[in-house]
């Protein structure tokens, strides 16, 4: 069990690792980065950072030395140098989690193995193989690649036989998968916490909107019944349980017309979708993410309030004026220089009333 | 006026000083310490730090250069060096505020010529002016040196006429006021911002509970009417303006039995009884003092929830682990290595209900 006075370190210096730091203030934790870009959002509020690329193996071993704990706040990391470090210092989430979900394939066949409902999907690394898993899933589909896909990135639509053709090749001819088009109506996703002891607890199931691929806006509650929001969290409990995972990590699901749950990936961390939690609940998913990997109680996950929380994606963050003059608005820079198209430059939540379960 | 990316630097790096490096980072702001000790609790979360002495001039000059604007979070600070280091960068709050709140007999002075009712005092140099001013004012009657007093340090309280021989030898003969002991009923304190245009706004006054001279407790709402709150806020926007004041400054009232306020003490900061603004109010008193200092809009100060905000003081610190697993509690650990006897370690607030103001 970690201690105040205690050091996390954390592999990964983006809003994630910022917000993670600014959580473990509160709790008397020091914070110690390591991440390749010398002006990484983290730094401003980290205790101390190390400036590394992940696997340079002699600047990760002298980051461990200097830290209590680790964990990471992206999945593009070498697992083989994790499971390094994991040997020498305490390493949370396992990197079993981390294996898995950096694999669409392997992720997907484990959601599914736990009895878990997922979208058709089938394995490509060929073009016949792709022209085989058409025939099985049908059109429209989505080919995406089996690793480093985010936002959109990896990812083709295939409308119809003339798409096929292209598709692969658009993707470099990584190996893939093809998923089934779902014609889902609404995307909600849970954020949980498991503790080194497997106690698990999550917070109210946000509804997300995306727009061009990434995360717009979430918005709790989301407009589910609470029995559907509750196979959710269940569902996400087994998945936790079934990584014997220890922090926060988020579940994404599609909702269909005849309320079916999906599950559309798993993050080992914490998530976008769960930036409403700093201000409308009384322990943060950035909190509760420190408290279970420290090994400490994981507090009230519980939402005193509704909230909407919005992405500033690239211009969008040239309101920050307007916004800071919101008197409903809480404001969160990432400290980033360039406002380049796409880029999360920070987010606002809005907390809409007091709940109605209060 | 500022803009995100800029760097607030601070003087000083306590609790008060990590607290404004939090607030700082959700609006884009870099923060950049100043302060003595090289333990100082602001170092674990700010952009960058200088160690040095407050009247150590190059090593100013130096911080300085590297600041787009400066503040402080303590008044033990030269005022002949913030003059000179306000000659070439914006700092806020003004140094006029700063020299009347150093000094009891100036600050009194000052407070009374603006009409505001305070503790009768009398200014005490010698032995001889010690017993005029009892005659003056009266036993029982508090010893107060004008300078460097806080937390009851620099205090001596005389009962009778037996105490006065040896209460100004118990203050080094330093030159002090002897002030009237008030019997009130309740302390209370405004904190206030007052914007670079002449906004003022306030939260709702907490009321404060002191033990062994250490602000023990701070609860919204106090049990006043809404008149007096109304008067005492009123009081402290007279006070701002009298001062010129720009950013978040704090007057701590005594309310006797026939609710009359008398002015305690200002600081002309962020304080401790303000902390229970970071859960219960949209912008928290770290925010709105950011807010004020840059030329930002002061935003919304309203209080969404009643709160209890209580110190952990010294040896309180090591009940962390019963405070983490209680469902209501907000921890807020300082990162200080000692748990010395009557040192601020932390706090907590605890949010009680909605405010039937809402």
């Amino acid at each position: 069990m970690l201690r105040p006075g205690d050091v996390i370190g954390i592999l990964g210096g983006g809003q994630l690792a910022r917000m993670l730091c600014l959580a473990a203030a509160p709790l008397g934790l020091k914070t110690h980065i390591f991440a390749p870009d010398d002006h990484s959002p983290a730094f401003d509020v980290c205790t101390a950072f190390t400036i590394g690329d992940f696997d340079d193996e002699a600047a990760l071993a002298g980051f461990a030395a200097k830290v209590d704990l680790i964990t990471f706040e992206t999945e593009n990391l070498p697992v083989a140098q994790l499971e390094n470090l994991a040997c020498r210092t305490p390493l949370y989430t396992p990197v079993r989690a981390l294996q898995l979900t950096q694999d669409r394939l392997l992720e997907k066949n484990f959601i599914r193995d736990l009895g878990i409902a997922v979208p058709p999907f089938h394995p490509v690394g060929t073009k016949e193989e792709l022209n085989q898993a058409v025939k099985a899933i049908g059109l429209p589909a989505v080919l995406k690649t089996r690793r480093f896909g985010y936002d959109g990135k990896g990812q083709v639509k295939i409308f119809n036989a003339d798409g096929i053709e292209n598709a692969f090749d658009d993707l470099g001819r990584a190996p893939a998968i093809l998923e089934a088009f779902v014609a889902f109506v609404r995307e909600i996703s849970v954020i949980g916490a498991r503790g080194r002891d497997g106690t698990f607890r999550a917070f109210d199931p946000p509804e997300n909107l995306h727009r061009d691929h990434i995360l717009s806006t979430s918005t709790v509650p989301a407009a589910i019944s609470s029995a559907l929001a509750a196979q959710a969290v269940s569902t996400t409990r087994q998945i936790a349980e079934g990584l014997d995972y220890v922090g926060v990590l988020a579940v994404e699901f599609f909702v269909t017309s005849d309320e079916q749950l999906l599950v559309n990936e798993i993050a080992p961390r914490v998530h976008n979708s769960g930036h409403w939690t700093i201000e409308a609940c009384t322990v943060s998913q950035f909190e509760a993410h420190l408290r279970a990997i420290a090994g400490w109680p994981l507090g009230n996950l519980s939402r005193h309030s509704d909230a909407v929380m919005t992405n500033l994606i690239g211009a969008d963050v040239d309101d920050w004026e307007k916004l800071l003059a919101d008197p409903g608005c809480h404001l969160h820079l990432y400290g980033k220089r360039e406002a380049r198209k796409g880029r999360k430059m920070g987010h606002v939540t809005r907390l809409v009333k007091p709940s109605s379960k209060n």
